[in-house]
Parts: structure tokens; C-alpha cells; sequence
């Protein structure tokens, strides 16, 4: 096999026991089935012990260690939760759907596996759980050439050279997300072109059902992202136009067509007006149109059509102030809160801007109320190191979720909004642009597993705690080792915050390379199309959001608005995101911004050469070919951090004058 | 045919003489043969006049008006020169060899059409000339997939997946550029990789040969780069040594080979050790024993070889201030002076870095003594426009070719070195980066033509001024037109200077965007591994290459050195390059650095806008496909010029906080 299992591993725990385990299981079919597969395999591999499938309650009465597998609708649970009930050995899986009992299997395998129980056969334990989210969706930017937009772990192992590939790997695929409880999955880039364009016609329905079989047989559903331009491109029409008759009869032919050859597809994902995709603003109609002729299209099949946010203009003039890309999300949308239908989602970045190391989170969460919520967070890392540069993301996320938007004296956070708390809505969720690819570790990075895992983890439990969730991925992943448990965890928790400080300062994002976005580049973006800029002078840095600036701020709900708006009480780590600051302003250490900024780089890069010497401490720890590929990035991260470091500083040094304090090298 | 004839189109310039021409030419030849096709179309297109030819001396003596081709040995020319003596309508050609005819030909019509000749049969006219430069070749980057490395106009006439074309085309190039007296072509990257490797294999002997025997029907060689690992890649040996006795024979009898198949070859270009190529340095060995081994191979069949001198560290470290690349060449091969074969060439490129738009002249011409040398010049643009801007380079060229350096009392000029008079050798010459495409119109930009047409009679004739080159463009591009040729002359005379104000200062360079190289990002390279930095902060820009910086000013014979080391008597258009200054510094006009910088660049941007509404005059007085293009193009400089005063302004506006004299708008 040319691919890891990641954490569906099951190293052994013990081998003690020898004897059978009783399995009951009265219900059959294809989810329950992928299910006593994973619970054969599990026991096997943690215990060495065989499962014993019993077909009478007596035989399962008298097995003195068993698993019983029961439906149970009478259980006051969503479809998707599940009971787990463990008595001295003898556990019952319970749920009220195939899936939820999924689910508990691998609730049984992960506790077995996390709390190190060596004595199957006198455990006792008990987990209720429901998902925290409706829909816990993964979104692929893979090309059906192969390639991955901003992919950093290989190729793609859904298309290559235009065709569908549906191999051992698509299953694995399929198990590993759904054992953390992904309920979605969007196999194709956004930007949807060539071949891709295709994904709804006869070229491709066979395989695509085949896969969204295979899926479901997860609980996954299968979505497709679809060209808006399709009636022109695919159907000949010569218009997209979205209150057009010919178009809205052509998208009605076209879902009926889709789902039919597609019974379990889930819907559409849908980029539109963004970054010179087409869009309904080619003709003057507003997104509600657009979104809404394809809801239109799938909403007897039970389609849902994601609408992603991400609309902003891409050809602003770098001199104008007045125009703002972080405005264009709630501007394009707000005036159209409560027009969308109800099989609409808005899909809404957790920044304003796109995916930084650290942004404010989106006014949008804050603003619409009488719409359907998505958030969409990047594991993929394209601004935080892209799967070279370790970032374990679950702290980002669990601050995103955790944030008040103050929408709702109850239940304001966007975890809140997203689960469906605050509108009483199911359809609403989490997704993430993933950072698989068939690398032999799936994520490039070894350790870029644990925001997969994490993802998953969260938006399935969004009350775990970032330490809680890394901690279970290194245990299933490495097995059980103190000095690997440790280490690993200190790399993860630090690795977010570590990032940040070695990059761009004080929330102002941007100072990366163009298009590639890797390795520092101060200027690369400011004198550019983007609307991404840092304003810095010789005198101050930063962008003026305030009222007097270009009143961003204001999107806000109240306390924020305020808060956000005065110098003093901005959340310093957003300070350059709101406000224009000089570099002499003294921050809440008692350092001066440009001080603060030499003290961070220099300490991230620091910490980056920790990170290196604390896996270099593993070494025997693990196997080989893992540990050497951790040392190779590892290695570059501190270098590349060093880079960041010395660029950024002299970047500052050089405008401003100011030596460093501890009159460290600057250039 | 889907491309223009340039400066060949032959305008007519009357059509009032009806009576045949008597043309007698003794001699028969491939390259007679041209030159009578040339006569023939020269003659329809300008007069409407046929060619009567005649093979006894009566019925010419007979005729009003001749053309008499006629071989003379006894003449004291160069083989390629010739002699033109026209007494009212009786023209005699002369010439020690058929390509000194063939010039004579291209001089008699090319006279005929810039003087705008409209009675040949009662004109007088004398000339002689002989080639001021042995070599006079372009370089074409062209790849075998079809691409053109830094190409602006198209993609290869040459090449097309992987193979060779030859058609209409190649024959009309032919023509076009030994119509200027180029006498040597490379058709293919000197970054040679994949099919390119095997050009020197019999997967493509038939076609080049059949390509280099059209070539030599006009008097040019054809040359291939090749390349240095060769014996690996296409030989199979474990090494590429050129001390090695196998690599050794490997080359002898691949030589051997090349020249059986192909035997009007000139010889091969070489790009070693440079930007990532294989060469001697892999092997501890010096670039002569790289060279020589090479020359070795071929000098039994007459064969050169062409060795750039592009050899620089290009992994250095920013942060690194010894470390100049602009050292690089004069440190790898001043100290292997004398030690090259007589049958190779180092070919140098005018300044110490990359074809900007200024850079003072490479101090290898004055230091190397025993060493053929050759001038690399780019037409290609793609520091300077990228044939999107118009930028006429003959100015410039004329300014390296009559650069002083002191290398000896009567010939130490760089036209003196590579033209032979200095060190009375004949393997030198120019060459330069060509800038053709299979575009309609050859070069991209219309105007763009003149710079190879320039090229050419530059290398044929040094002493043309830029403004005679470009009155002699004009007109047989467009025709007789006062206005047409006014106009046009005054954009291509002010465009260098123009480009140079607009974009980076001071001859400091590199303020461009990295990879594509266009348009401006000041720091776009100061943080990388190029060498290449401006080392701008709040004080002052300018590297230090003075005894107390990297000491490269001492590599220039004196006066020179001492003329660069002092800021005083450094020519200010170079004291960037020369010296770190702080802004404040006061030029001979008067002006800070500072207001120095902003004034050139609202001037540059200014006159741009001007280039636009001098082509705009001209609106009905050429064709309208051809006013369109330079229109598109135009329309497209005067607003990338404003981005780039605009960019570069604010830039250091941001750095300095120096305001603008006159307050124009700084962001």
C-alpha cells in the first residue's frame, strides 16, 4: 500500500486477551457493513482478537466480552448521534440511523484507542453524543488534470488526466474522514473550467455514482462545484442569465438529469463573480437570483446549493483608500439578507479577507439573519505554511467558533450560528478547504493530519478543546508514548501562535509572495489589483477601518464596532487590521510596535529552531521513514522562519530607522 | 501569408519609368541566386520595373538603365564587403564573394528606398563598405515544445513540439535579417534541456542541415546551443568532465558527426555553470578546460565555440554585502585569460548584470587581453518594455560600443575590442537576445522592428548614428511620409531615455516584478538569492561597490576605477549602481536624489502619454491593422508608465516621507 492510515492506525495496545469477542448486529445494510469492518479490523489490530458475529441473544448473553449494535428509534437523538453504553466488556452501540451507529463504532475504536484501555473485558464507559453541526463538509480545489489548487501534498486522487479515479484509495479515503464524523464532501475545484465543466453531463454520471455509493455507504454525501456559465459552455444557450426562461428550464433539465443519474448527490457548490469566475452580475441580477434558479433547479431532488461569499473586486487601484475588500462580503450580501431560499446556503470565509494567519472574523456571521450560514475555514494551509511550515489550526477554529458576534444576547457565537442554535436552522455547518492529496501521508506534512483529524473532530464537537483533540490524534497516530505524546503536542499548541509571530504583524496579513503565497514578501501585494495592502511608511503601518477611515468597523454589531474602533481596546493582535498605527505607539507589553515586531519575529524563528530540536528528540521514537520525513520539514521550517524573521525586521529596520532595543542583526 | 515583409515591403516610389532594367551577372550561385530574386521584387515593388537579364555584355551596354553583378577578387574588401558605383542608371555591384554581392544588392535597394530615388536611370551613387564586425549574430531563445524563453512576440518559427519546422517562413527570416547582414544564427535556448539535447543527434540532422544550407544561401551560419552535460544525458557516461578521456572522445566523435551531417555549421553556443546549467565547475575545472575541450572537437571542421561569461552565484544570501554580482564574470575569467583555444569566443554581456536599462559596461572587455571576446546585447526587451514599450536600444548600444576602456591608447573602445582592431583577431563580434516571434508582425510590437533591423546595421556598420538607423527604418517600413517619419523618429529617439526616467533610478535597476520580470515591485528582489539589491532604507539607496563596499569599481582600468569610486565624478546616471547616497544628496542639476527620482518619473510618464498622441497623429497615414497595434500597445504603455511612476514614486515617498517639490500626488 502506497498510503499511511493516518490515525485509523490501531497499533496494539495489548494482546492479553485472546478470546473472541461476541458481536451482535440485527440490522443490515451497506453503512452497518463498512461498520463491522471497522470494528473487525479495530479489535484486531489493537487487541488481536477476533470478532465472533452472533446471530441469537443467547450466544451474545453468554460471550463474556461483546459489542451489540442496536438501533433504536425510540432514542431522543438527531439522526447522525449515537449512545455508547460499555459494561464490564459488554458494550451496546445505540442510534437512531445506520450512520449515528457508525459513528459509534468509531466512538468505541477512538476511546479505546485514546484512554489506552488494556482490559477490553472489564472497561466501563458510557458517550452520548449528536453532532454540533448539520453539515461537516470538505471542500477539494482538485483539477481534473490532477492538479490541486494550493494543494501541498501531492496530486489529486479523485481526477487524473481528466478522468475519475475510483480505487482502494477513494474508500480509504472515504473512511478515514467519516471515522471524524465528515458528513460532505466536494470533490472539485470552485473554479470550475474544462473538463470539470462536464461533471454534469453523461460523460461522467457512472463513475460519479459509483463514488457517491461508495461515499454514502460513509454517511458522506457527494457534492459537486458547477460552472455558472454552464447553460452557455455545456448547454449552448447563449446567456447565463439567471432570470432567463431558457436558462431556468435549462438548470430544471439539467438537476433532474444530474440526480437522476446521481441519486445520492447532495447538491452544488458554487463560486461565482469571484476572481474572474461568472456570475449573475454579468447581467445585472443580484446573487439571491442566481443562487436561487439553481436551488429552483434541485430543491425537488432534495439538492442544497452552497453559495460561497467570497465576491470582492479584483481589479481595485492599489492608490485608492476609499475601497476596501474586507467591506465587500457584507456589502455584496447584507442587502439581500432573507432573499435567498431555504435550500440556499451562504458559504462565508471566517475572515473578511482570505484565510491569514489572523483576521478578524467575518461581519457576515454577525449581520445576516434570515439566511442560511456555512463557515468555511483552510486547513490547507496556503497562508500559514503550507503543510511544510507546521500549523495546527484547531486553536484558530475553536477562537473563530468561540467568537460573540453579539447578533443574540443567547446565543451570538458563530458555533452558535453555524450549529443552527441561533435561527433554529439545519441548514448550516462547517467546511474546509482540505489539505488532502496522494502523498504517501495524505497531507504532505505528517503533522498536517492533525488539522484533518482536528477539522473533523470539531465540527462534529465543537466543546473539545484544541489540546483535547491534538492529544487523541497523536495517540491513534504514534501510539502511546509519553516523550512523543509531549513533544508533539507542545510542537502542535505552540505551532499556530509561533506562525504568527515569524509572519505578518499584528493582524495586517499579506506580506507573502505573490500568487504562490510562500516565503515573506512585505511589498509583494501593496502595489497591487488585491485590495490587500499594509500601508506601512516610515512613519506607522496598518489600515484605518475606523469611521475616518474606510469604515469596515461599523459592519459590526455593538460592543464591537466600538471596540474595534478604538485604538485602545482593538484586540492588539487586529491592531493593524483596524487602524494605521506609528511605529513609536506603546502596546499593552509596555514595547513599541516596531519593537514588538523585532521581539516576535525573532522569538517565532526561536521557536521554529525549538520545534526542530523537539522532534529531532523522537528519533527511534517512531519509524523511520516518518521521523525523516518530519526532520526534512522541520529542518526547512526553521530555516524558512529565519528568512521570515530577517526579511520582515529589515523590511521595518530599514523603513523606520529604529535599531532594535538588544541590537540583534537586522539587514 | 500571415505575417508582414517589415522593412522589406518595397514601398512604391514611382512608377513613371516603364522600361526594363538589363541585369548581367556571370556568376551562379545559391546566394547570387537570392540577390537576383531580390533585385527582381526590389525593382517591381519600387518601380513597376522589370529585370531584362542578359547574358552578353552588348545588350547591357545597349540598355539605359543596368545592374551589373560582378565578382572581382582583385578588389581590396573583405569578403563580405562590397562595392556599389551607380553613374546615372548604370549600377555596378562588386564584390570579392557572393555574400559581398548579396550586401551589395540589399545596399543598392536600400538606397534607392531611403533616398526615395525616383529616377534610377538618371541617379549616381557610390558606396563601399565592409563589415565593421567579423560576427554579427542573434540568439535565439527559442524552445523545441514551441515557447520562447523571455520571448515577447509569439511563439518559435523554429519550433514546434519538439520538431523542427521549415517552411515559407524561415526563408522570409533568412532573407530579412542577412538583409541587415547578420551572419550567424542560434536558433535554440541556451538553456538546453529534454529534445533540445538531442538537436546534436540524428533525430534532426536532415532538417538542420536542410536549414543550414537555406541559411548559407544567405550568408549565415547556423549555430546550436548545446549542452555541457551532454555526454550524460544524450551519451549515456557517468560524467561530463571535460577532463575526462571518455568525455573527451565522446565530444571528438559527436563532432565528427555534427559537421558530417551538418556541414555548414558554425559551431555551438555554451551556457555553463550559470543559473543552474551543468558545466566545468561541477568537476573542479576551469571554464577554458570546459571550452577548449569543446573547441577541440570541432576545430578540425572549422567549427566555434561560444561560451558565455553568465557565470554568477545566483544562491547568494541577502544578506551577504561581500558577495556582488556584478564581480562575478571578471573574477571567473580574468584569471584564465590566454588560456582559451583560438577557435573560442567568450561572449560577454554589456553590463555586469542583466540587460537593465542602464548598468555601466562589463569590466571584462577592458580587462581581458588574450582572449577573443564577443558583446552580448538583448533586443528581447525584457528588461526594458518587453516589446509592450516601445524602447529603441540602438542609442544604448551606441553608448557600449564607443565606451572607453582604457585597455589600450588608440583602440579602447568595446567597438574597437570586438571588432577586431584591438587585438587584430577576427573570432569576435556582436550578438544579441533576438526578439522575433511568429507573431504577424514579427516583433510583437511594430516598432520593435527597428531594433533588429538597428541590430543588424549596427554590427554591420558601427558608425551609423541611432538616428540614421532609425530614419532608414522608418521609411521602408512606412513608406515616405513626412509626419509619419517625423513622429515615429522622435518616439524611438526619446523612448530609451524615456523608459529609463519611468522605471528604476539611477542605474540601480531590478525594480521589477520577479520571474516575468514586468512592471515594477521594488523589493521584489532585495530579499532573495539573486544579488541583485537596491539597499534602499530611510536614509539613502545605492549599493557600495567603491574599495570601502565590494570593491568592484577597481576592476575598471583607470581613469575609470577612480572616476566610479568618487560620487563626484561618478556619471550620474550610474551612481546608484556605484554608491549608496542618502536622498538628500544634490545632483549637477541641482536637484536632490529624491526630487531627482520624482521628477524623472512624472517626466517618463508624461512623455508616454505623448508617445501615445504622436502615434495617434498618424491615424490614416499607414494601414489600419498596423495603426491599431501600435494604438493597443501605446494605449497600454502611457498607462503601465504611470503605474510605474506611480509605484516607484510612493514607494520611496513612504520611505522617506520627503515630499514632492510640487506636490503632486505621492500615495
Amino acid at each position: 500500500m502506497d498510503y499511511t492510515n493516518c490515525w485509523l492506525e490501531y497499533k496494539k495496545i495489548s494482546d492479553k486477551n485472546k478470546s473472541d469477542i461476541a458481536l451482535l448486529c440485527e440490522i443490515e445494510g451497506p453503512i452497518i457493513k463498512n461498520g463491522i469492518k471497522e470494528l473487525t479490523t479495530g479489535f484486531h489490530s489493537l487487541y488481536g482478537r477476533y470478532l465472533n458475529i452472533v446471530n441469537n441473544e443467547e450466544l451474545y448473553q453468554e460471550a463474556k466480552a461483546s459489542i451489540h449494535i442496536k438501533l433504536d428509534t425510540s432514542l431522543s437523538l438527531s439522526p447522525d448521534g449515537y449512545r455508547l453504553e460499555c459494561v464490564s466488556g459488554k458494550s451496546i452501540i445505540m442510534a437512531t440511523s445506520e450512520i449515528g451507529l457508525l459513528y459509534g463504532v468509531y466512538a468505541l475504536l477512538r476511546n479505546l484507542n485514546i484512554q489506552k484501555i488494556v482490559d477490553y473485558d472489564n472497561w466501563s464507559f458510557t458517550e452520548e453524543k449528536e453532532p454540533a453541526n448539520p453539515h461537516r463538509m470538505l471542500n477539494h480545489w482538485d483539477n481534473m488534470d490532477g492538479s490541486i489548487e494550493r494543494g501541498y501534498s501531492g496530486n489529486s486522487f479523485f481526477f487524473k488526466n481528466n478522468e475519475i479515479l475510483l480505487n482502494e484509495r477513494t474508500k480509504e479515503y472515504a473512511r478515514m474522514v467519516a471515522s471524524v464524523g465528515i458528513n460532505g464532501v466536494v470533490i472539485n475545484n470552485v473554479n470550475v473550467k474544462n473538463a470539470a465543466t462536464e461533471l454534469i453531463s453523461f460523460r461522467y454520471y457512472e463513475k460519479l455514482r459509483t463514488m457517491s455509493e461508495l461515499f454514502a455507504s460513509f454517511g458522506i454525501k457527494l457534492y459537486l462545484s458547477v460552472n455558472f456559465a454552464a447553460p452557455i459552455e455545456l448547454g449552448g444557450l447563449d446567456t447565463s442569465d439567471p432570470c432567463d426562461d431558457k436558462v431556468i428550464t435549462w438548470w430544471e433539465d439539467k438537476s433532474k438529469e444530474v440526480f437522476e443519474n446521481i441519486p445520492k448527490l447532495g447538491g452544488f457548490l458554487v463560486k461565482a463573480d469571484s476572481e474572474g469566475r461568472p456570475g449573475p452580475f454579468t447581467y445585472g441580477r443580484t446573487h439571491a437570483d442566481g443562487a436561487n434558479m439553481l436551488a429552483h433547479g434541485v430543491k425537488p431532488y432534495g439538492g442544497l446549493i452552497i453559495w460561497r461569499c467570497f465576491v470582492y473586486n479584483c481589479q481595485q487601484d492599489w492608490r485608492d483608500t476609499k475601497t476596501d475588500r474586507a467591506r465587500a462580503g457584507y456589502d455584496n450580501f447584507m442587502p439581500i439578507d432573507g432573499a435567498f431560499s431555504d435550500n440556499v446556503i451562504l458559504q462565508i470565509k471566517n475572515g473578511p479577507m482570505d484565510f491569514q494567519v489572523r483576521e478578524p472574523i467575518s461581519p457576515l456571521f454577525g449581520g445576516l439573519k434570515k439566511t442560511n450560514m456555512m463557515l468555511e475555514v483552510q486547513i490547507a494551509q496556503e497562508y500559514t505554511g503550507q503543510q511544510r511550515h507546521v500549523c495546527y489550526l484547531i486553536p484558530w477554529f475553536k477562537e473563530i467558533l468561540n467568537f460573540n458576534t453579539h447578533c443574540s444576547p443567547k446565543h451570538g457565537t458563530v458555533a452558535d450560528i453555524v450549529s443552527g442554535r441561533t435561527y433554529h436552522n439545519t441548514s448550516c455547518g462547517i467546511a474546509t478547504v482540505v489539505n488532502t492529496g496522494n502523498d504517501i501521508n495524505w497531507t504532505g506534512h505528517d503533522l498536517a493530519a492533525a488539522n484533518l483529524y482536528g477539522f473533523g473532530r470539531l465540527s462534529f464537537d465543537t466543546e473539545l478543546t484544541s489540546n483535547e483533540i491534538g492529544k487523541e490524534w497523536i495517540v491513534q497516530t504514534f501510539g502511546h508514548n509519553e516523550k512523543v505524546e509531549e513533544n508533539i503536542l507542545r510542537i502542535l499548541m505552540m505551532s499556530w501562535p509561533t506562525y504568527e509571530k515569524y509572519t505578518s504583524p499584528l493582524g495586517i496579513g499579506w506580506m507573502v509572495k505573490p500568487n504562490h503565497h510562500y516565503g515573506p514578501d512585505v511589498d509583494g501585494y501593496e502595489y497591487d489589483r488585491w485590495g490587500t495592502y499594509h500601508k506601512a511608511d516610515n512613519k506607522g503601518v496598518g489600515v484605518n477601518r475606523t469611521e475616518s477611515g474606510t469604515g469596515y468597523c461599523s459592519q459590526y454589531n455593538e460592543p464591537l464596532a466600538s471596540m474595534y474602533a478604538n485604538r485602545e481596546t482593538c484586540p492588539e493582535e487586529l491592531l493593524l487590521f483596524f487602524h494605521h498605527v506609528e511605529y513609536g505607539y506603546v502596546l499593552s507589553s509596555g514595547k513599541t510596535i516596531i519593537q514588538h515586531i523585532y521581539d516576535t519575529h525573532f522569538e517565532g524563528a526561536k521557536e521554529a529552531e525549538m520545534f526542530y530540536q523537539m522532534w529531532d528528540e523522537l528519533h527511534g521514537l517512531m519509524d523511520e521513514a516518518t521521523f525523516d520525513r518530519g526532520k526534512k520539514r522541520f529542518t526547512h521550517q526553521k530555516e524558512h522562519a529565519k528568512e521570515w524573521c530577517d526579511v520582515i525586521n529589515s523590511y521595518f529596520y530599514r523603513k523606520t530607522g529604529i535599531n532594535d532595543k538588544y541590537g540583534r542583526p537586522l539587514y
